[in-house]
């Protein structure tokens, strides 16, 4: 397997809060993130920032050069934007891993929701997208409070790795495992990953009654 | 709020895995505990060995008299038994606390996978069955089998507890709390419920890679 602080990454939706989150902890652990945002502009004053915050290399471009760029994409756009984001990149990704972190979720007056997904999951959709690329889904359960504030020295959470191609799947614990206090776990094939998108509502639930930045801990693992 | 160690629970299809071992954990805590099944036989049958196991007061009665003898109730019957056996207790369990563990799950050649419930999970199905009952949900992922073994101590797993009722919740998140180890967290609204049921897949695909018992833990609460 490859080392994975030799790669670089593509954050496509770096301009969100869980992509910037995840884009400041792997550049301050000294791997390449390219930002990608529908504006190749917006996406440049994030990865600005988050250059200044981590320390790292992190330069910014569209969606597409974002991916061309990369040697592995992470796909944290809103759910609405996932569909066409993914669409557009289809060619970029052909042959990279693709990790998919995207929640589909609605909110009402009662809270938060899981939304259904003709495919299953964003994972799902993703793969029926992006046929050429090795999808897998990871880091729902983030809270991009604790990544983005390098203050935080442990982000106390194991990240759940899905996917069907095992090599795919652990270069992925890989990228989880190099931020401080978390470690990737397998956490079962693609199909089963609409469960996983779906918790996050029952965390923000969590968090809410707690008051807390809630993640998840495996046992006996 | 009731001491829980006062309450008699009933333990509808407590003859399998998973009501077995939370019968035994109960006992031993020294609720009265009386399980339930379709067989008054077969339910006393079992109720005697848990009862020894556990050194607790465990009888044992059909599924509608168990219901009937008990102040709060668990479903832990499998998936295909779920609707018969609640529509039977109906009556019985009016006005009381309703505990479903229920997992609907699917096992292929891949391992397994959740079913597709039309009233979005196994607890909304049992709060569409029984209007007159304050039904939550909980234990899906504890491991029968650390708990069904005494000599194991420490259980070492949170029980994520839903429910829309805020006393039942807390009444059922004290209920986990008695069993060494165990700690019951609110893990939000039933509406909420099916994607933690489903969850049990990634776990079972969890044990399978790392031979464990898995657990969830919640961190920062």
């Amino acid at each position: 397997m490859t080392d994975v602080r030799e790669l670089t990454v593509g954050v496509l939706g770096g301009t969100g809060a869980q992509g910037r989150g995840l884009a400041v902890r792997w550049a301050h652990a000294g791997l390449r993130v390219v930002i990608g945002s529908r504006s190749a502009d917006r996406a440049q004053t994030a990865a600005s920032e988050i250059a200044e915050i981590s320390g790292g290399d992190v330069t910014g471009a569209d969606n597409a050069a974002c991916a061309a760029a990369s040697d592995l994409v992470l796909a944290a756009v809103p759910w609405d934007a996932h569909e066409p984001t993914l669409t557009t990149v289809r060619a970029e990704v052909a042959g990279k891993i693709v990790v998919d972190c995207v929640n589909p979720l609605g909110f009402d007056k009662q809270g938060p929701y899981a939304l259904p997904v003709s495919e299953g999951s964003a994972a799902q959709q993703a793969e029926a997208l992006l046929p050429d690329s090795r999808v897998t889904a990871a880091f729902h359960h983030v809270s991009a409070v604790s990544l983005a504030d390098l203050s935080v020295e442990l982000v106390d959470l194991d990240v759940l790795v899905l996917g069907d191609d095992r090599e795919a799947t652990d270069t992925v614990r890989a990228l989880a495992d190099v931020i401080p206090g978390v470690r990737g776990v397998y956490g079962g094939r693609l199909r089963n990953a609409h469960q996983v998108e779906a918790l996050t509502a029952n965390i923000i639930a969590i968090n809410r009654r707690y008051k807390a930045h809630a993640g998840l801990r495996i046992t006996d693992v």
